[in-house]
């Protein structure tokens, strides 16, 4: 963990770099807008804390009417609990028997759920539950179109009657389509949600032959949660990213009725190093994520090109010229690609209030969660 | 951090997934190859630990004969110089006088050096370090053809001379290819590094002008060493990769001549679901960095599709069958596309002896500057 020392009061241009930045105002933005949203519609909110992995910024989603947050491994729903978060769905499978022991300990201590999507699966985690004698509600997961985890929705049904044989509390279906978040278009997305909200009508259907009730359909994503918010089916959304807005969903089109959310997400960076047309920076893919993509340099008229682990090379736009670039030493601001994997590169985020040039350091967040992928 | 616990003596088989683990029998052959390569040569081995971040493996290379190692940001060497290594190269620019104050305070306490490319960098790092009372040996980087940092071979004279004025010492020329090190051919490889050692020399030519010495030419990495050893020019080596041998740098075609370097540095990883066609197994790019490219799973006949941040999906290879899938549960080893971004997502190293099937745990290492960017 890096030692460069960072204070409550301090100008945010002061801040060593490079480092992970929140723009509070926007942050508080997205996090009402997405209440509003899910208010309005008597929707639960659930929001993926797989995106900040920060109890702090759970805490200011419970606070603003979220039921709980969602967590994708056994030692992130313990981070958070241990950071005083007392209400986790592990909306992801978990099929070690030692891991399921950590997830049944943890359950006598917070308000757990998890998702299965196998016989084995089940079997395991009912054992693990019963040894600690603790209880969990358990989400069986559908595959709605990502073809990663989960079920056929046929076998829904079988898989639910298990979970309640064994004692379980069946909480309903995970119905989660990964992949739909990220396609460009308005038209795209509501194509395969359509067809995401169908396999989960024919999962409740497989529950009902099979005489249970499906007390909760959860998933969408913050690509998506439009399509899943009107369908009648879903009655929880668990959408994540919205929080801090990445620039790869910012990429995707936006129909004029959806919530508008603003970057709340930076790296800060500073010039090393100039020649005649580039100037490279202190921030490469050990400082975000590059998986979907480049960083935006923030308003400036700069592009990004990759410089490897620890450099990022700037260049004007085409067309611009060279007095474009900035001087050694100067501040540059990214928004980072893709949000989830950079927030895990980092050990904590530094919240400044009152915009990125002229505000002040109004808190300093641990990332608790922060590489907790067993 | 996680809280799963790994004990020294225990199987590998039984280490929690996803898990970052060393095969020490290649390790430590990768290390002496390269030390052995080095040492018939007479040339000076400063691997560079941006790779493993590892005060443990610092000491392995040490040990067999590397004069110091070489880090890419304060911090790192902060950290590294806390557990205990006491001779470090800084191969790269810092510009932010609070840093660089930092830097002289770590030159009180262990062997420094570091790298310059501008007028003000050297203002700025002679004033920290006179500040702190500290002396550092200083590197004047040349652009050698990658287009990143480093000054233009004609002005080495003049930046050499304002480091003398200020009555530092003046060790020499960086001279690093990084664009060189992926090129897949060995002609490639040969023809860049060739335009690089081109560079070096008119560089020293500028030094030899400016009636100083040139005391060292230092660079080179994993995939160009043979060629700059052969040089006569370059006097160490900074290659860093060849400790654990990522799947990219496998991917090079390298000459018959060439020492040959093992994987070392495995991903461990379970199967959490399994589709009809499909396995998905418990690590994503949250476990393993793939801004080079997605990682190869060792010894079985399986594609690694990418599944998102904490999944991978697994199918058979072209032509195979759906019974060479892993079953829910099995262990599954991947060799990551990139050694060094993958390690910065870890915090510890869990080195086996004896293979990875069925080996034991013998040492449980800290990635000691993991994360440490500034």
């Amino acid at each position: 963990m890096s030692s460069a020392s960072v204070r409550i009061g301090q100008p945010a241009v002061a801040v060593e770099t490079p480092a992970l930045v929140i723009d509070l105002d926007a942050l508080e933005h997205n996090i009402a807008r997405m209440a509003e949203f899910a208010g309005a519609r008597r929707l639960r909110l659930r929001p993926h804390a797989k995106t900040h992995k920060c109890a702090a910024i759970a805490r200011l989603q419970l606070d603003a009417g979220a039921v709980g947050v969602c967590v994708q491994k056994v030692s992130e729903a313990e981070a958070l609990a241990r950071a005083g978060i007392s209400d986790l769905y592990l909306s992801n499978e978990v099929i070690d028997p030692a891991k399921l022991a950590r997830f049944a300990a943890l359950a006598g201590t917070v308000r757990m759920a998890i998702a299965v999507d196998s016989t084995l699966g089940v079997d395991r985690l009912a054992a693990a539950l019963k040894a600690a004698g603790t209880m969990a509600e358990v989400f069986v997961e559908v595959d709605v179109g990502h073809g990663r985890c989960g079920i056929a929705p046929a076998a829904a049904g079988a898989l639910a009657h298990q979970v309640m044989s064994h004692g379980l509390r069946f909480g309903g279906l995970q119905a989660y389509h990964g992949a739909a978040q990220h396609l460009r278009s308005e038209a795209e997305r509501a194509a395969a949600i359509a067809h995401a909200i169908g396999q989960a009508r024919a999962a409740q259907a497989s529950i009902s032959s099979a005489g249970l009730a499906c007390p909760l359909v959860t998933g969408a994503g913050t690509g998506t949660f439009i399509h899943e918010a009107e369908s009648g089916v879903y009655g929880e959304l668990q959408a994540g990213s919205y929080v801090f807005m990445d620039r790869d969903y910012a990429d995707n089109a936006w129909p004029a009725t959806a919530p508008r959310f603003e970057h709340a997400l930076f790296v800060k960076s500073q010039v090393m190093s100039r020649g005649v047309a580039h100037a490279v920076i202190d921030a490469g893919h050990k400082s975000h994520a590059i998986d979907s993509g480049l960083p935006r340099v923030w308003q400036r008229a700069l592009a990004f090109r990759n410089g490897g682990d620890e450099h990022g090379i700037l260049r004007p736009l085409e067309g611009g010229s060279a007095a474009a670039l900035p001087a050694l030493g100067d501040t540059v601001w990214l928004v980072p690609g893709h949000c989830d994997p950079t927030v895990n590169l980092h050990d904590r985020l530094i919240a400044v209030r009152g915009g990125l040039q002229d505000g002040i350091v109004e808190a300093i967040w641990n990332i608790d969660a922060r590489g907790c992928v067993q």
